[in-house]
């Protein structure tokens, strides 16, 4: 699909406690047009560097993080001839084998939809602010993902729209651009 | 997983008239382990070169046809770091929406899951004899992949088990290897 032309994305954040509903997404996006759908499930699992995980909790500033999420689909329709594009991500508690983020694309040839797949949740877990806490058995954590502090400030500027994220406790602070540093800042002095 | 452990794959090829049962197979691929699963939906489209698509018609010669999907189960777990992988793929008619090949992979870290799924069905559209009739509104054709047309059998020979694919009405000549060139031989002088 041209740029500017209708864009079919479906992005949604999904309040506490709202299961990720796969079929509702995975049929957003299906055409009698599009050969091939593929997904991505991220999922909560059981281990994090040998330390039993209980649940994740997940904490977003939401308007911002739609605006991320939407920069994101565009920038994969600029890059891949796509059909429709369906983003869901839960916030609260995500028990262990519970999706947190699903994302699913339609496209007429599949590797535009498997290519594309693969970059939105790249960039999902590099550029979107939504914090993730991990719950282990003896404690829990605030947690930074290792792509994040991997990327380099340029390389996010050429890719999509938004900034390295940085969540502070003065919200005003973030308001004044569509996405920076990932870095959550807590005044609790625990990290 | 290390080669030799057990390996979780589900390899099924369904008889004519059974839909692929998406949640069974991402299921079977689910484990609190994984924080990942990729999956791809093969889907009959509406239009091929311009022509309207009624429906598609799959053939396969199904043991050997079996053998090839799991050596690129094989190949994939020799590449990848993989939990479970489930590969479904139907025959005879499949309508246009309706799910011919589904492919879901689990991983704990997503890249692994996401490539492997992406290599599995290029490998499936590239060496697996599975044959496709093209229904259209005025006719139909046996369909040869175009990426089976393109590849080298010396890429084939280095990725997967499987050889370039052939069926010949003289059902002898293809159980003499695992797969051969994916060239259908037809009788009926029409191609």
């Amino acid at each position: 699909m041209m740029a500017g032309e209708h864009e079919k994305n479906l992005v949604e954040i999904l309040e506490e406690n709202h299961p990720i509903d796969i079929n509702k997404y995975t049929n957003f996006v299906h055409s009698p047009q599009c050969g091939a759908i593929a997904t991505f499930h991220g999922n909560t699992r059981d281990t994090f560097d040998g330390k039993t995980v209980i649940e994740l909790r997940y904490e977003a500033y939401v308007p911002m993080a739609i605006r991320c999420l939407k920069s994101i689909c565009s920038s994969a329709r600029s890059m891949w001839d796509l059909n429709a594009i369906a983003v869901a991500h839960r916030l609260g508690p995500v028990s262990v084998g519970e999706t947190s983020v699903f994302v699913a694309i339609s496209s007429v040839h599949r590797a535009d939809a498997l290519d594309a797949c693969k970059f939105v949740i790249d960039e999902i877990k590099a550029s979107v602010p939504i914090w993730k806490k991990e719950v282990y058995s003896n404690g829990e954590v605030w947690k930074e993902n290792i792509e994040f502090l991997e990327r380099r400030p340029e390389i996010g500027k050429t890719r999509v729209c938004c900034k390295p994220k940085v969540k502070v406790q003065d919200d005003e602070a973030v308001k004044s651009s569509c996405c920076r540093s990932k870095t959550k800042v807590e005044d609790d002095g625990s990290m």
